[in-house]
Order: structure tokens, then sequence, then C-alpha cells
């Protein structure tokens, strides 16, 4: 199969690379900044010079971008992959993005007679150039099963969520959500066990050596009680975004969330006295300052 | 060794049947109502009338009272442990209680020559049936030597946070907390998925499959899933006393803890609408009313 | 002076009407829906069919919009008023618009060789009807002292808040945020008094009678004590709206903001629960049935 | 008329000296610190030994004590007021305490045949100096008729609250919440608007111009302009005492209140950052704090 694949961040890279190492499907890549594509292009993928190049005469192409304006402007365009791609095939989109602007992209391919799945990814970019990246997966069936073979490579379960493409979205929107509410717990319960006398490392044996006993805990936790906060893993800015655009799928539903408020006004206040470069996991050092620690 | 073990209600039970059928030890057993009792003496254990009959002649006693307050009733006054335990022998508190309470209480046996351990448990009835609690222990280490021949019996891991006996029930209060926010984090996310079109159990099963793939989540997600709040196995106002326990040991410590107060808000709204008798996940209700679901 | 007027739903139609019955200023006005101009030109308005028109020749356009899309709408396209508005002409947009917006907008006609200042008003439309709405102003000190004549009859006093127009922007959304803090303030006290005995009312006099004798607290408070939540002067998803325009500014701003992110949670509950007509009091509703009442 | 008066703290020391200077009754005053009452004997009070010798023979007895604890220990014992007030004699308490207090108080007296009414002040010394106070008032009918003429010295207004005392310390209480709550709403507020170039002092003067044109906001704004976090006028932990005893009355009456819990955590954090020594308007210095400011 010929496989176009646009976006070639840090994820992006490691999915890709992934793909042109074991699954035997010749990939041609784009990315804004073509520069990024050499590695790629040197163990054997093909160089787009536009996303509509790289959608030309695909049945399927698979995109992973850092954000909602990204994928807009990957797609829209006399170079867009709208324009490029075939009637008929079919757009993997890989990236969190918001809950409304894959109900738009899905739009505008059926517009197009093009297909959309939307299938946002859990895990960083080493479990990516692993393929070992959880994938939450949401379109029509035969399009899930199209995509099926492709996403097994690229990750080690594929989770389906149901036929409306965005819903795969909003279960990712949530589990970011519910990973953040994770690390405030802890930096919460931390807090008070550290100014109580007891080390952070200790309360948090014990809790993933009970009941928490799961990587959120274990990774997050790790990082908590080692203050590793900077360079950052995943960008205070980033989660503040992804948190945001819960936001708004949860105002457009009318759905009150005020653990996700709570959360958020801490990424702020963790970028506003820390700066922009601090890890989202931050929020630990916000709420042991703001307990005196 | 000759056991005496204070304090049958539900957990107590469990923990002290358990004791007679497995350890091997002669247990003296007292409740406040004594026709609690009776399952226990079928089996072998003895009665005594009142706590310090309890405490009389033992070289370790057990209690598992439900609150602070039965704890005090049941050590102070002519008929109270504090009267009946030998000088040198050793108190094992089990219950979940205040910080400042086991202060107290450590001081009033070191005033008398006694020791004194906390060691709370992680658990329901039946893993404490079973002898499969978790126990965060903290004393002096050769009273945590002397306690835990009994404590593998009662349960799978003893966790040693410490030497100062009021550092596990900090622990265990933190594990209550980190509980009832999880409940909270799934509760707001499974009102902004189904109000999203994607079912709650579709969602939790991404979610325990995973990042969060720990009891906590497996646990307390079905009941979620199944809306089972009446019945409670643990009822609102019981968890809303162990978050002002927490609260409590905050103040006083001098920690913020915003997530904290979010929750002990929901219980107490939970019950102000559906009364005394709701279980702790009943937030849960409490957070899809609130979503208009 | 020739006064052009865009934008007259009720606020814009109260002040135009009372600019004409008041000031002696031919003023000529433009609406999307042209029918709602009848009556203004009955009392001897001219009419324009569009922005554009409204703008042509005039050194000074006022403007009262619902959003920040109406006002864009008005602003752009061949019919807009940057097509119309001569060049140093000054156009005072008196919307309650996003921070972002107004620097926009003041880019826009900076770019046109046109002026631009933002004067948002607080008050009602009886308010606007009798000229005694508050203003506050910012832009250039000699936009200021033009636009100052003509404000001075729409209210009955205007503020001068600096030369960077948004920032009379900001000091309105301020503004808004406080009324809602301030009645979601009396209803949590309104609650606990209620339940403990004391009449809502009875609490609302010792407020305003003693340290609270302001405005805000008579006349929202009234609204909280005779529970008039619909048919509604303010409708809750417009409150939610201004809501969402202070936390963009302090998002981008990186001011974390609690109470702003509860009394949002609390609209979106209440329209969750009580639909999207209620007044944005409704939160009032939303507090009192949380504790059971 | 001779009247009894127990605590001369800086409140009660301004109280009774105002009427001592104008009342015309012959006043007794007892402090635990017998030194603190010198000035007020130099005017013409007598001083009595203990809070029995101090209403012994009295028809009429007010106190003003710092918490709950201080009124207890005044009124129990050998030496205590209960032991010395006549049958029949009014106990008039002015201090800010607990609403189950308040209970607890008037089943005490009204065992012994005395009365009780609860009168709780709004205001800081200077205005107990100047008999410029205003005083929510609560118990039976006939009392506060007869505590009516004292009181009228006192402050400058009377709020009759109803005619169980403890209903007064409701509102006293909810007093002081909303209080806290504007000094949260106007750093918020500040915060912004400083983040975004708008003075604090210009904000302040558009919302005192406008809807919030009261002394709370005048006052504590001025404060909060002016950064007078020290020395403090009320100090923080004051404050977060009688937070405390919002939220109790709040948690017996199963009343969530998120905003309470916000301005308590906010209080929590500024002693944790600040001391134990700062005002509690310190808030606005911690609200700055988090927005980098």
């Amino acid at each position: 199969m010929d496989i176009g694949f646009i976006g070639l961040g840090a994820m992006g890279s490691a999915i890709a690379t992934n793909l042109v190492n074991t699954s035997g499907h010749a990939i041609t890549v784009w990315n804004r900044t073509a520069a990024k594509a050499e590695s790629l292009v040197a163990v054997g993928a093909k160089l787009a010079k536009t996303p509509k190049e790289a959608g030309a005469g695909k049945s399927i192409v698979f995109s992973m971008l850092a954000d909602d304006s990204a994928l807009h402007a990957a797609l829209s365009g006399d170079d867009g992959l709208l324009a490029g791609l075939p009637k008929g095939a079919l757009h993997v989109s890989l990236s969190t993005i918001a809950v409304a602007t894959a109900d738009q992209v899905a739009a505008l391919h059926h517009e197009r007679g093009q297909r959309y799945v939307s299938a946002p990814v859990f895990g960083r970019p080493d479990a990516a150039a692993a393929g070992r990246l959880f994938i939450a997966a949401a379109g029509a069936a035969p399009d899930l099963d199209e995509a099926e073979p492709v996403l097994a490579a690229i990750g080690q379960k594929v989770f389906r969520i149901g036929d409306k493409p965005s819903a795969a979205n909003l279960v990712k929107l949530c589990g970011n959500f519910a990973i953040l509410a994770a690390i405030e717990t802890m930096a919460e319960a931390m807090a008070l066990a550290e100014k109580g006398g007891v080390a952070k490392a200790k309360l948090l044996e014990v809790l993933t050596g009970t009941l928490f006993d799961a990587p959120v805990y274990r990774t997050y936790g790790r990082i908590l009680v080692e203050e590793r906060f900077t360079p950052a893993g995943f960008k205070a800015p980033l989660g503040l975004k992804d948190m945001r655009l819960v936001g708004e799928a949860a105002d457009k539903s009318r759905v009150a969330m005020p653990l996700l408020s709570l959360v958020r006004d801490h990424l702020l206040e963790t970028i506003a006295k820390e700066g922009e470069d601090i890890d989202w996991t931050g929020i630990g050092k916000t709420v042991a300052r703001n307990a005196g620690i």
C-alpha cells in the first residue's frame, strides 16, 4: 500500500519512522519544514512538496499535527490535502484537536466525497517509536476496518469509540483531563504529606502499591517526587491548550466541570510564575509553593 | 499469643474473625453492643465486658473503631483501655482517625508507659475477611516489629511509614482523598462523554485499558457506570467526615488543597440533594445532574 | 453635528432615541433588521441601507452591537463601516467585546487613517433611555475630547481609562465579572441563611444596611430574594459569553482567576438545568437547589 | 443601670470606654489580663476579679471575647459568669462565635433561668469607640427590648434578626464571608487589570463610581490598591477562623458553598506564604503573585 503521512513533529516523526521500518508500506511524507523529513527520506520515505502532493493518488493518508490551525492549514488552499486526496480516499487524523474541528474536517471531506477517521493517540514519542501507542478511533465501520492494519502497526491497542469521528477526539480529551487531574491529586496529597513529615516518595509507594497501581500514577508520580519539571516532556502551555479544548466541548455541551477549571487555573498559575517552558506536571511545584514549601 | 480486639463493626468483625480463623492466637473481643460479638464467640473468641477487660493482661491489643469519638470513649474512663492495658503493652489502632487524635492517643499511652502504633487499613469488609487489606503502619521500629506478624495475617502488605504513629493516619487520609478525587475525575469526564454521545462504559474501557489501569478506576468506575449509589458501600457522610479530617490536617499544616475543597463540596451537595444514605460515589450523580443529565 | 449610529438592539435603540431626543444632532442609523429603525425614523433619524452608508461623510460614528462577530460583520466587506468612514473620522464602539477584538478593530481603523475609541457602557436599557449609563472610555486624548460631548448625552459619567482603546473593554469585563461574583456571594450566603432559619430578605437588609450599601447588592439582591429568574433581564448565555471574554483576556495575560472559573461553571450548570432563557442571576437558583432548598 | 462588661480586647475596650463616657451607666468590667482594664478604671469603671463577680447582682451583662473558647472559659467554672449572673438577668454576647456555640450558651443560660441574646457587631475598633458599629441582634423580643437602649449607645443601627439568638451569629458570619468574597473579587479583577495595563486604582475608581459604591469596596479596595497588608488590621488566621465557623454552619446545614471554600483556601495559602501576621486582605497579594505580578 502507498501511504501519505503529513506532519513530522516529535510524535509524527516517530510514528512515520516506525511505519517505514516495520510496515512494509511505501510512505510519502510532508512537513512544513522539509528539513525534518531528511531522516525519513534516508530510510526510504518519499518527500512531497505540499500536503496536496502527499495525498495525490493515495487511498489512505495519516496526519499528526500540532494543533487545530496546523491541521486547517495543511487541509486547505490550493496546496492542501483536500485538493489532493482522491475521491473515496481516507484521511486518518492522529492529532489531538477540538471536537468541533473534527466535525468540521469530517464535513469538509464528506463534501468532496472523501472519507475521514479520527484516531488520536495516547503516549509519548518513545512509545510512538516503538509502535506502543494506545489509539482511540472513531468513524464509519468500513473506514475503521480499512485503517486498522496500519493503526495496528502504530499502536499496541485500538479502541473503537463509535461511528462519529469526533467522538474519538472527545475521549482523547477526557483522557488528557484525567491525567492532569491525577497529577493535581498527587500534588496536593504530596504537599500535605511533606508538611506533615512524610516523604513524597513514601506516599507514592503506598498509593501505587495499593489502589493506584497504574501507569498514570507511577509515571507522573515519579516526576513529582523527583521534581523534574524542566526540561519539559509536555509543556504547560500545550496542556493548557488541551484543557481549553476540553472546556470548549464542555461549554458547548453545557457540562460544568469544576475540576477541569481547577487544573486549568493551576496550569495558568504555573506558567505565570515559572514561564512558558515548564512541564505540565509543574502544577506540582505550584501546589507545593502555595503550601509554603 | 493472647490478643485483645476492640470494635466489631463491619470492618472490625471481618478482621477479628479472620484472626480467629487463621492466626492461631487467642482473641478477647469487646464491642459497645455485645450482640455483635456473638458470631466471634461462637468460633472461639472470649468476650470482654469492657475495653479495660479486653486489655487486661495482654501484650498487644488491636482496635478498629468508627471514628475519633468512639476511640476516645473506648480509651478513657474507669472501664477504658488506658486503665486496663499493662505497662509496656502495645495498642495498635487500625481506625481511620484524625492526625491530631493519633498524636493525642500516642501521648496518653506514653504517659502510662504503654506503647502505641497507628496502622490504618485500605480495603472493604470483604478484603478484611480474606486478610487482603493494605496497611499503613507507623510507630517505633521495635513496636512495628512486634505488631508485624499479626498485621501480616490482617493484610496482604504492610507499608512502614515512619516512627511517628500519626504519619500513618496522614497517609491513610491522603489515600481516601485520592480515591474521591479519582471518582470526581471520572464523574466529570463521564458527564462530558455522555452528553457528547460516548457511553460511560466506553470511556471507562479506554481509561482502564490505557494509563488508568488501577483498582481505583476499575472498582469505582464500574459503580459510576452502573449508577449503583444505593445501598451505600461507604456512605457519603462518612466520606465527608474523612475529608474533614484531611481538611483539619491541611489547615493545621497550612496547606491549601483546592481539589479537597471541591470534592468536599460535592459530597455536601450530594447529601443535601440525595439524603444521608447515599454512597460517596453519589457525587457522580451530582455531577451528572449538574450537567443536565 | 451629523452622527452615525450602528446597531439598534435594546441598548442601541434606547441610546440612539435618547440622542435624537436630547442632543440636537442629526443621526443616521443602521441596523441589520431595518424594521427596528422605524421608531427612530419616526422621531427624525435618517436611515442608512448599509454600515458604509451610515459612516459616509460623518466625523463621528457610534456602534452598539451584540457581540464581536456582529461588530466584525458591520465593519468589513464592501458595505462595511471601514469602507465608508472618512479618513480622520472617529468610530466610538459602545459594545461589550473582547479585549483582543478591540485591539484588532483599532488596528483596522489605524490602517485606514481612521480613529477609534472604545467606550463600553454599564447599565440596562432603561438607564440608556434616560441617558444615565456609566461609560468607561479609552483612546487617544484628543479622540476622547471629541467624543466626550456625545458621551455626556449618553451617560451620567464618563471614566477615562487610558490611551489604549481596549483598556476600556478590559475594565468593562472586570465590572461584569464583579457583578456576577456579587451575585454568587449573595446566593451562597442566602442559601446558608435560609437553611439556618433566616429569611433571605432579612440577610439582604443587613448587608445593604451596612457595608454592602451599593446598587449591585440592592438590585441583584432583590432579584434573588424575589426569585425573578424569568423572564430574563440578561440571559445566562450572554453572561457566559462575557465571562468567556474575561477568561480569554486572563488566559492571554496569564492570570489565574479561580472565582471567575467558579461563576462560569455555575452559569453553565444553570443553563444545563434551567434552559437557555434563564436570567444570569439564575445561579442563585442553582446554589439553592444544590443546598437541597 | 449597673452593667457588667466582660472582655477588654481592642473591640471590647473601645465599646466599654464609649459606654462609660456616653451612657451614664455604672460599668463593672472584667478582663483575663487585668492590666488592660486600667484605662477604664481611670475613667470610672469598677473592676471585677472574676467573670462571676462582673455578673453578680447585675440585670444585664455584655461580653466581647476573642473566640468560642474564650467565651466558654469566661462562662464556666466556679468563677464563671454562669455562676454569678442572677436568675432572670440577661447576657448579651457581642462576640463573633459559632452558631453551635451560641445555641449551647443559650441553653446553658436557660437551664439556670438566665436569659441570653446574641448581638454580634460589624465594624472596627475606631467605629466601636465612636459608637458607630452595626449590630445584628437576636433573641426573645422582650430581651431585645431590654438590651436595645445600651445597644443604641454601642452602635449606629440595630438589626433585629429573629427570636433564636444564634440566628444573629449566622448573619454575622454571612457578613464576614461576603467581605472576604468582595476582597477576592477585587483582587482577581485588579490582577487582570494590572497585567492588562490598567492601574488598580483606576479600576477601583470605576467600580466604586458605578455599581459598587459601598464601604466594603471603598475600604478594602483602598487597602488592596495601596498593598497595606502589614501591620494587619484583622489578621488572616482570624479570618480563617471565621471562615471555618461559616464552614461548620454550612456543613451542619448541608449547604455547599464553593466560594467559601475558595476564599478559605486563599487565606490558607496566604498564611503559608506570608506568615501568620498578614492582614486577611493579603489574599490580594496571593492572587497577584499567582498571576506572576
